[in-house]
């Protein structure tokens, strides 16, 4: 029995991958792990069906026999604990994976989903101009401080793991900023993540939901 | 060989506990396992020593034998891998327990820290006052859906986990706000995790290095 996660009916990005399906969808390509995917609009994401498998009200959830699960990194987590490829097998550097998770989720994520509220939630708004340069500020502060470890390394961290998926997975969201262009480097590395056959996969599997194009690999 | 963790010299908080090494600090207590603290200024965090240590250059930071860990999520997680008492021993239990700990980082936290900075960071901008409201409905929504999940049981799934833990230690960061009176079953949750013997004791250990006053127990 095959896991089945939920993605958007109708994304917003439009099919870019900025979802956050997108970093279970590579995970499980990784992993080698087919997988359903039921798509679930906006409105239904309220509804208390959803909200019985993730209270927040999003997507993705993850279901697999009795287990139900919230929460991208999370469900990465899971999925790299349970396959193998994600997760080094050495003890030290198992838990140095999972901290570039959190890293990723906590420390990157947060400024840079503040510039989507800048510019869409709050882009009508009389102070919108004014504030969007102090928030990618914010954002250019991690990714100097994300490049400066990075240096000329492939990964953060000996080889590919959920670390870098889930880095890669949430610096994906500013190619559009331009600012990942500031660091060489880090655009390497989201552009090194993007060539993995697995994250391709994925990719177009959830370009597919935007297009309607049915997969023909 | 007890492990180390950092914390700041002058905590900003006042030893409020709202500092990310208050969750460290309790998970160690949960654990019953003794710690050392080494205390980091605003100035040294953006040394190369500590940015070795923490590439981000924040507190906390975990060093354990040759283990260096970073993200209070993921020292959390270690701590709770590594002894009894945090996570439960049922595989589904303990994944989803693992989801509430990513919950707490990605999905609450994020308005919340969005609050610091309107408050703090953004205060003197000519835009505070009219884009308070808008941040703190953001973080009401959320609230609403954690009241929600949480109903009139104690915890999130179960017994007391990690999960409750990380989103406890978020959620505090909410007291001064009076957010959390608006939804009384999170205000209690928050209290419940607050009377726990393990936090009272992280608790005084942080206030006790913003009073100078060494712990008398």
């Amino acid at each position: 029995m095959n896991p089945t996660i939920t993605a958007f009916e109708s994304s917003p990005d439009r099919g870019r991958g900025l979802a956050r399906d997108m970093r279970v969808r590579w995970a499980l390509e990784e992993a080698g792990q087919p997988y359903e995917v039921r798509l679930v609009s906006f409105s239904a994401m309220k509804e208390p069906a959803h909200l019985a498998l993730h209270p927040f009200g999003q997507i993705p959830t993850y279901e697999e026999g009795d287990l139900v699960l919230f929460e991208s990194g999370a469900i990465v987590l899971h999925i790299a604990e349970h396959h193998a490829g994600l997760l080094p097998d050495e003890a030290n550097a198992r838990a140095r994976a999972i901290a570039w998770m959190f890293a990723a989720v906590n420390t990157v994520e947060t400024p840079i989903l503040d510039l989507q509220t800048a510019k869409f939630a709050e882009g009508n708004k009389p102070w919108a101009e004014q504030r969007l340069p102090i928030v990618m500020d914010r954002i250019r502060d991690r990714l100097k401080q994300l490049s400066a470890r990075l240096g000329d390394t492939d990964w953060l961290d000996g080889a590919f793991s959920a670390g870098d998926l889930m880095m890669v997975g949430v610096l994906l969201r500013l190619k559009a900023s331009g600012l990942l262009d500031e660091c060489p480097n880090v655009a390497a590395y989201v552009a090194r993540g993007e060539t993995r056959p697995a994250f391709k996969r994925a990719f177009a599997a959830q370009l597919a939901v935007f297009t309607g194009q049915p997969l023909t690999s």
